[in-house]
């Protein structure tokens, strides 16, 4: 039996917040941080290492967060979630998105059938639709190829989808896997339909309709002004939709699409980029085999996230001195700074990824807590953000932990040399620069060119972005948060706090308002 | 003469700080709320309306801030900037960016010459060489028309215009205003620079190379990897490239451009969209007509940022309720929501203008400041962020305070009727609704399904976003981010916690590292 306890009754919570704090300013200057940086590495799938030099832990407070892991059993806490329990409490159902890319426990039966066998036949669906499309044989009313997909989708089926394509679009391109461009519409916002539809040819595009549920208004409302397009174009729109959506959706069976591709109830928006959601577009842009690939990546990070020593499974090393910044240390935020620029909307997923799912005041069992969840993310890739808010990250009165990422080799493999380096090594020398930067800081007599120091940050280092090394890094963050909200006793499988808003908005439309509702209505004259 | 003292010394902040709270939640709900949406409004330049209904303030607190405005002088330092002073006291510079789009006091001498001529004088000649861009008399070697102009720059050389040409790039097309495709080159990632090659046509584009000091690493090393680019393709690079930069910079007077355009020391970059950083692509995209109404929009806002009256100034009255939300609620971070997706980037120009403004832990006189300074921003548009992170902005464990846009109609014109409302009405809904939410909250037996309320947040409501209003609404942050910085007392105009990053990148290039420094520049490589 699991015991799923509040944070703040774990005994070696308390044990934690007493250990000594380290001087991070302290530890990594000199000889001692070039130790450090050699000692505190974990390995990761795909050639990935998470370096954690830079953060304020020693080995009395890594031995303390390994005694917090075995108290909360996180290790068997995963193993309950990937095989089959009722983990997400308040929706009451299963947490799969594991399986989507391997099967690390039992096999799991739900609505009548072996969910791994029926996730991968998703997968080969998708497959030999997207191989039947970039071979013409499906094609558009005149024979001719499409050459654009165009998902529709919002939130989990934007974001995650979104972030992946753009992280591969170049290296796709280089590689020669690159079949067909993708485009996202997902605002209820009319100016963001018409801006996509104003940049591509509708008659060589294919539409990707993205609700898991089949009812998401901004979707639908989307899907409708695609398909008014369409036909002011003179085709059948059924002939250039497809959907992606669970099996007892209206969508799953309606003639309104060319196929249907599926997920079900067991993969949580914000986790489902490597499910159909993600699949459907992904395998368009670039084959079903970057596709495959990107899954491999992601399953060995899984299988990583299985290991009890806590030091050699980095997702939960991650979670585990994340807690200790938010939880002892008081720290409000945490910064995702990816020095690649194929990375750009990746810090949105995550901010999705992370907030939505422990940004929650409740506990599993709907009770408060009395401690702090979920931190507020937020980042923009290096070099760019060095020029942008880092002034506050370095000289700021708020201290924000922050998430490096950093890759040996560049996508393109174009460079030039400029003053004796190439801009690979230019932006290499600064992630490397800025973690020492705001780890020690520098002392100067102008104290508004002092710099203070003891900001903590970690990095991700890869050789290259890739399929296997994205789907990697991806399902780090994805078990990293899994493993936080095992520790801060939350759900991170729903989302209560989006409904209030939906309620009220319907209200608002028809005109079933008062109080400030309505006198806001006015203003905007709905 | 002026006082420029800390905020903690300042004894009616000691008075705002014992002012009874107000209860969002209480204030907000039934006619008390309609009452206080009416009454909790102040007009904007062109068109736009702050509404702080939804904050946490009433007459009390609204007499307190008008109070602590007038013992910090806000409109007295406003003044003194904007006549010449020297208000950049780390750099020893005036500050004049509102002189880009108007003259709000004094004329002002420097450099030998008087400061508005000579931004009016580059305004001129960057509307001159679009128009003849556009007319085809400045052309490609073939005689050709540019098609594209390609911003080279990076932070305030960047975010700013590129935010404002995705703020107006389908106001334009639909307003047949809309001359050349911008693109923008700004990390130091070749990956960034080598991708937008590939999306354009380098015979036919004209890229516009932007650094104040004519000296910015990243910078140079993009134009750099474009000269080579424009060489391979057989053509010369003189011919297809112009300068921004000051005319003391290495670049004004080179032969390796077409044609330079000036700003100077007093022009901060994050505050540099309005002068030719911002003139020069969104002139040659949109036309200068164009740059000139969002010029104009901007000054109108400028000039309401004089009102001694607190509560016809929104400008001040937004910084005054922001230092409130900071010193005495407690909230370190604000979330900007834009209800448009054309404002995408905006957040994220904002961020770099406010996080490295106000980002400070000294005065402007160098000394330590005893409290806290600058929030952390960060933001995605609504509805989007609905689907995202706005989980924990319900239901977390910390408040953030939340700045709304939104505007009644779309820029674009096209729309759907789906269960009976138009995408627009959906998105003004929307917005609606998440403001009384986030005040109100909303009782549930089920502690999952509880929102607490009491989450404040302030909107800008407007007609619609096009040149003026965009102008009006960057002005708005720009010069409320100013009356911050009075307050705490803080030079929002140098950014020193740049400069060690810097610094130490320029070591591991030139291999003089130790340390954690050396051991992290072995693990990549350098």
């Amino acid at each position: 039996m699991i015991n799923w306890n509040n944070l703040d009754t774990v005994g070696s919570f308390k044990e934690l917040s007493e250990v000594a704090r380290v001087n991070l300013a302290e530890a990594m200057t000199g000889e001692k941080g070039a130790e450090r940086v050699k000692k505190y590495n974990s390995p990761m799938a795909c050639g990935l290492t998470f370096n954690y030099a830079a953060k304020q832990v020693d080995d009395s407070v890594l031995e303390a967060l390994a005694k917090l892991a075995k108290e909360t059993e996180l290790i068997e806490k995963f193993a309950a979630l990937y095989n089959g329990e009722v983990v997400n409490t308040g929706e009451k159902r299963l947490v799969l998105h594991h399986m989507t890319r391997g099967q690390l426990g039992d096999a799991v039966e739900a609505d009548g059938c072996d969910k791994r066998t029926f996730y991968v036949k998703q997968q080969q669906d998708i497959a030999d639709f997207a191989n039947k499309v970039h071979a013409g044989t499906i094609a558009n009313a005149a024979g001719e190829k499409f050459t654009t997909v165009v998902q529709i989708g919002i939130g989990g089926s934007d974001l995650g989808p979104r972030a992946m394509y753009l992280a591969l679009e170049n290296w796709a391109k280089v590689n020669n896997t690159f079949k067909m461009e993708a485009k996202f519409i997902s605002n209820v916002d009319p100016d963001d339909a018409a801006a996509v539809l104003n940049t591509i040819d509708v008659e060589h595009s294919l539409f990707v309709l993205v609700s898991k549920s089949g009812t998401t208004l901004e979707t639908l409302t989307n899907e409708s002004f695609v398909k008014d397009a369409l036909k002011n174009a003179g085709l059948d729109p059924a002939k250039h939709m497809i959907a992606v959506t669970s099996e007892t959706s209206p969508l799953a069976k309606s003639d309104d699409y060319l196929a249907a591709f599926f997920m079900d109830d067991y993969i949580g928006g914000r986790f489902s980029s490597t499910s159909a959601v993600g699949g459907a577009v992904l395998s368009l842009a670039f084959g079903p085999e970057v596709f495959a690939q990107f899954l491999e990546g992601a399953a060995a990070m899984d299988v990583l996230a299985k290991n009890e020593n806590l030091l050699e499974n980095p997702s939960m090393l991650d979670a585990l001195i994340g807690v200790y910044e938010r939880n002892v240390l008081g720290y409000m935020n945490t910064a995702v700074l990816p020095y690649s620029q194929a990375l750009s909307r990746f810090p949105a997923h995550l901010q999705q990824l992370d907030m939505e799912s422990n940004g929650k005041s409740v506990n599993r069992f709907g009770e408060a807590v009395n401690y702090q969840t979920g931190p507020i993310i937020f980042g923009e890739p290096g070099t760019n953000g060095q020029h942008s808010f880092y002034q506050l990250l370095h000289q700021g009165t708020s201290i924000v932990p922050l998430q490096f990422v950093g890759f040996k080799n560049n996508q393109m493999g174009r460079d030039v040399v400029i003053q004796d380096s190439t801009s690979q090594q230019k932006l290499c020398a600064n992630v490397v620069a800025q973690i020492v930067a705001f780890a020690c800081g520098k002392d100067n007599e102008d104290r508004n060119k002092y710099f203070e120091g003891g900001r903590p940050s970690s990095i991700i280092i890869g050789d290259k972005l890739d399929p296997k090394s994205l789907g990697a890094l991806l399902a780090h963050f994805e078990n990293k948060i899994m493993f936080q909200g095992f520790v801060w006793n939350v759900n991170s499988f729903d989302q209560e706090g989006v409904q209030l808003g939906k309620v009220l908005a319907t209200r608002v439309l028809k005109h079933e308002t008062d109080g400030a509702l309505k006198a806001f209505s006015d203003i905007f004259n709905i």
